[in-house]
């Protein structure tokens, strides 16, 4: 079959591909679809590459709410901006721009507080609503409805965004390497940088070195910290934590609990936990792995919805420790995630170690193959090769 | 009985009189003890008054372990160095001293750091041992050995503290205002003060308007928020809650929950909340009044050993709030508490409001009375009235 570019013309509806996931599990489909233009507040974008999340295969393989069908996935991405909706200023079109899950509309309280990095104007949820409106602008051709996921959707040539949405890079970065920090990396960097607050020459405990556990020894990495000790059941892990600071390993499920392997090599704890497993009952574990007196806990892994995690209250009580939860790991997305990449730019931070893989879009359900398997980091889905 | 001053030498032992706790539950026995002098880095007080804390009352209820019987209780007071032992510089015969529970050794990594305040040269124990050596310096008049409570075990009239646990004060400060200082008044302050860190303007819930959640609302307005919500199941509390700078209540057991009804009274959530009644079920309820993005609970009151507090996965990891526990209100006691003593001298801090009863020593089983009837806040226990 001959390949046509798709049609654009600002206000029109575009006919363009999509991976599109029509029941729980199997594969995507690559399908024509229409993308409506997009509305006020809001930006159509080309996507030029995206990267395959946990996220996304979590919310594949379920198939009652909160998830829906169909449905576009893909919510790591980098594009470029295609055309703009009334009422919208911040970007323009040829504007390389960078969609991240996490609304910043940049007026309310929450996105004016330092303290705070959940907008209050858009609240998250897993929604298959866009943030302003009823409705996802996808239809299929026969005009039926394809749902949004994570206000992104980037498993197709075009997708319309929120502006609230959208942040704005330096056109010059390298799109495989930007499109990291739209998810899991930048959660684990700002979950050391800005939600624990990692200070130089102390210690790190990471529970999983998968992406975001390793994204997090990056951000201890880069925040000084000189012992960065990575816990998993694969002790190949190490050799892959190494290059992103992993000093110390520890293999999950020896005779000693691994909290009294981390108080014996910290002498009394490490000052930093973070659960990346999404295993409730780990945080307990992670928290009796901290320093007394200062320790603190930060959960980033996503477990099963109604989970519960348990603490000793005497021991809360007692041990002078915190615990703490960050959504993209506290970071504001329109001011910090451009930091981020002046970091990478500037050599500072390892992005280029979390591509393991990249293949062309016709191949997307390589990728979760891949990620399924335990066989990536992450895997670039390019959509014009 | 004619009364008999007791007589002190210094390195003898002293014969005088103390309120011996002999069986769980029942009233305490005032009898001759001998009190030995003081070790190394030791000093010997003479105690001028003692406030009664639920603590104590926790402790006398309890027959096995961690309590430990026969025992002299009461651990806020006031008293006078009567003798020191070897290598004591920081005090000296003649000086007013509040003894702490918590150590402060002045020496450790935790008391040199401004994160932790719990001392780890001498980690606190609910211990019937001396912090140095390995037995009490009570005897009754047959040498059997009287165990001591928290380190200070006031209920005599004479005593021996570690200097850990020692706090030197100026000796102008009214004693039964200064004793307050030593455990409650201090941890609920200290709560707002250090462990959240109130910020002015804030909102502030508080579970539980006992002593300490009455210190914490007077900590809290010390600091500057301006809504104090208190929460308890007894009406009048709000009265006496307005004293301390309670502006809003919360009769808990209404049709709505406490959280629902704080989310409305805030437009979102208060920004601190504080566990004063030490039931691990209401940690829950706290951590959702908290406000998203930057809601801190802070865990004060002391549940039953082996309890545990119980949070949802998905909302720690999504709400961006924190869990704190802070022994002593995270206050450091040798450097804090003297600074609570000049905000009192200074009008600021508002300690009178809290003692409601006073008695002599003898009565001293009153107090105990009046505190289970729930019908005092301190009841100040004079030793030589």
């Amino acid at each position: 079959m001959e390949e046509k570019a798709a049609r654009t013309i600002e206000g029109q509806p575009i006919r363009c591909k999509a991976a599109v996931g029509r029941e729980p599990g199997e594969p995507l489909i690559i399908e024509e679809i229409i993308v409506a233009p997009p509305m006020a507040r809001e930006a159509r974008i080309k996507v030029i590459c995206s990267s395959l999340c946990y996220s996304d295969v979590t919310f594949w393989k379920i198939k009652d709410p909160p998830a829906i069908w169909p449905r576009i996935f893909g919510h790591e991405a980098i594009g470029i901006v295609e055309s703009v909706g009334e009422d919208v200023t911040e970007v323009t079109k040829g504007d390389m721009v960078v969609p991240i899950f996490l609304p910043d509309c940049g007026e309310c309280v929450d996105c004016k507080s330092e303290k705070s990095n959940l907008c209050s104007k858009f609240p998250f949820k897993v929604s298959p609503w866009m943030p302003r409106y009823d409705s996802s602008r996808f239809t299929d051709l026969n005009g039926h409805i394809i749902h949004h996921f994570l206000f992104v959707s980037s498993f197709t040539e075009y997708t319309v965004v929120d502006i609230a949405n959208l942040t704005k890079i330096h056109p010059l970065v390298p799109p495989n390497k930007a499109c990291l920090l739209s998810c899991g990396v930048s959660t684990g960097v700002g979950a050391a940088w800005k939600a624990a607050k990692v200070e130089p020459g102390s210690s790190v405990a990471i529970f999983g070195l998968g992406s975001i556990g390793l994204a997090v020894a990056e951000g201890a990495r880069l925040c000084g910290a000189t012992k960065i000790i990575g816990v998993d059941v694969n002790p190949d892990k190490f050799e892959i934590g190494k290059k992103f600071g992993v000093t110390d390993f520890i293999q999950a499920g020896g005779d000693k609990s691994v909290s009294q392997v981390i108080i014996e090599m910290t002498s009394g704890g490490a000052d930093y936990c973070f659960e990346c497993v999404g295993r409730a009952s780990l945080v307990h574990e992670a928290y009796a792995s901290c320093r007394k007196g200062w320790g603190k806990t930060v959960v980033l892994g996503v477990d099963k919805p109604g989970s519960c995690l348990t603490l000793n209250s005497t021991e809360v009580l007692c041990d002078g420790k915190s615990l703490i939860g960050a959504l993209f790991g506290g970071l504001k997305p329109k001011s910090h995630v451009p930091i981020l990449l002046k970091r990478y730019m500037d050599k500072e931070l390892n992005l280029d170690e979390f591509i393991t893989h990249e293949v062309d879009f016709k191949d997307i359900n390589k990728a979760f193959d891949l990620l399924l398997k335990g066989e990536c980091l992450r895997c670039v889905i390019w959509m014009d090769k």
